[in-house]
């Protein structure tokens, strides 16, 4: 009757003393499955096919130890919300174990399939044969559709790819989902008809399943076909569920609330974000606002990146108080197979906000050129 | 145009040291609203009505500073996700930064709405009147639906309010959620008929809108009226969105993944929970198998309970690793509006699990007398 699945491995980093591991460990792998003393379980089924199994604890140093459990399959439903539950649901509340990395079996992948589109999908999109793309970020919020618009002309003047919404911006009174939408997209249209380009406007989508088919319909009527989505403000499920909807439709996920989990950046953003079907995945680049380490970030673009049973790539999208003098950097760091994301840097050039945005533009292109 | 509704305070934890704090707190607030630089914003109304107040900085000792930053309430949309966002999307990244509580205005809980059922509702369904309510747990995940409906029968049997599935049971192929759910609300039916008692089954949900409405639907039509549901495993605007569209359900709100968040819990678990319409809210007891406190479990069950711009109150329920010695502590600590939730510690009784059960129901309602 049990499905007979490989199972996954989840791989935790537990901080504790060496007396007291193995039975840590237990209690996880009892914590994650079955959730109830294995003293009172009766089923053998359960017991053999059910419960999870300590495979192994390497000692980490530093009173922290790698712990790897084989959690059954089937016990995922393969939903990604009963997933993340059976991953870390429970055990997340323990603040001294982390969820660092899983390994799944090929049926998991092959259930959520990855990204419709990848890395692939989007350079064809955007024209970006033999060069990385670029990104750049419509804001502030509190604009009227009008003035983002006006904006949004302007960055699609310097030849820039994508123009996102600042994940900030929602369905507010004071700027309306559709009537943004379609002022900012036909603005874009009127530029890339001037220019002859082919820059994509990226509006930001927000609230439950319902509402994010609105404006997937909305954007969809002004010829828009990538959307931006922070996976872990609608929830997991939403996302996924919005992806095989509209499978023309390609994403950049977005890393808001997400930089709370207790979980491995490379992994949440990285490999759980692709198997769940982001095209792209924004993450703030070392030496930006935010605190990621180098290795974060190499990790994070590797588990986008790396050949995965098949699925697409997802692109790598280093962002958060990224300037053009680090364009070159940049580019040497993530190689071509990425895109860029500068955002605050391009809007400071007010009046000049085309001239920058083609300097970008052109810093990418003619990489590794000057 | 801009609408003219009260701020929202957000309480962050910031560790940092004197000398950068003020700056610190000042990147805060631009990033939790126009994330982009002060001086680059034209727009006068963008720059009065929507950027993130300072509102004051205190020295808590020890290098951490409660800082007090004055949201634009409109920047919100009245969205769960989106609050969310407002509240920590991106600063949640900075692992130096808490959510430590809000404020808000009168129209934002005017906008959510809180519980639809609350403290009385719960407890007028389930006849508890005087005294607190039990709940317990039908577990192992990995049992089929007539040995869980077994089961169910032999705690119904024993006169517990509530029977909860295990957050662990969602749609699986070896237990099918509609399956397992006529089975056992048919079983808890049959011992209520018996016993003349009224114990509710409470099925947990999971996946995205269209599966939960689907779930819903199904237990509905079994008589159900109170279901099981993970905010943050289903997402904010999910859990919030099928509480207004099924009114009549009550829920009870269970805290996996909401661990992992670098937001305090009785925030969290407790006061936006509520504000979302949790009528009943499952937490780590202190003194279980999880690490809370006692003061974070006293904070907790306030922020549920506390009268709050007449919200109905949600039950605070806690769990964990309870037992039944422990029952008389608990209504000592939590006083009678609470319900207390004994799992694996009924289970472990095995072929006395009525009995057991029977014993729980009867410590709770003589309290204070044994």
């Amino acid at each position: 009757m049990m499905a007979a699945m490989p199972r996954i491995i989840a791989i935790y980093l537990v901080r504790c003393d060496a007396a007291s591991i193995d039975s840590r460990a237990a209690a996880i792998a009892v914590e994650q499955s079955v959730e109830m003393p294995i003293s009172a379980i009766d089923d053998s089924r359960v017991l053999a096919d059910i419960v999870g199994r300590v495979e192994s604890i390497d000692d980490c140093g530093g009173s922290v130890f790698e712990v790897r459990i084989a959690l059954a399959t089937a016990t995922t439903g393969l939903e990604p919300g009963q997933l993340m539950n059976m991953l870390f649901g429970n055990t997340s509340i323990h603040d001294d174990v982390a969820l660092e990395d899983v390994v799944f079996p090929s049926e998991v992948l092959a259930a959520f399939g990855g990204p419709h589109h990848g890395f692939e999908g989007l350079r064809r999109r955007s024209g970006a044969e033999g060069r990385a793309m670029t990104c750049s970020a419509l804001k502030p919020q509190g604009m009227p559709p009008e003035a983002l618009a006006d904006l949004a002309m302007r960055f699609a003047r310097g030849g820039v790819d994508f123009i996102k919404d600042d994940h900030g911006l929602a369905d507010q009174a004071y700027s309306p989902f559709p009537e943004r939408v379609r002022a900012i997209a036909r603005a874009v249209a009127e530029a890339n008809a001037e220019t002859g380009g082919r820059t994509r406007y990226v509006p930001s989508l927000s609230g439950h399943l319902d509402q994010l088919r609105r404006q997937v319909s909305v954007a969809r009527e002004e010829g828009v076909d990538t959307v931006l989505i922070a996976p872990m403000v609608v929830g997991l499920p939403t996302f996924h569920a919005l992806v095989c909807e509209f499978p023309d439709m390609a994403n950049i996920a977005h890393p808001a609330l997400a930089g709370v989990q207790r979980i491995a950046s490379p992994l949440l953003l990285g490999k759980l974000f692709r198997l769940f079907g982001a095209d792209a995945t924004i993450f703030p680049n070392h030496g930006g606002r935010f605190g990621y380490s180098t290795e974060t970030c190499q990790r994070l673009a590797k588990a986008a990146r790396a050949p995965w049973g098949g699925l697409k790539a997802t692109v790598p999208v280093p962002a958060g108080g990224m300037t053009l003098d680090r364009v070159t950097e940049m580019l040497d760091f993530y190689g071509q197979d990425a895109m860029l994301l500068i955002g605050g840097g391009l809007l400071a050039a007010r009046e000049r906000l085309t001239e920058e945005t083609a300097a970008f533009a052109r810093r990418v292109a003619r990489y590794p050129d000057g």
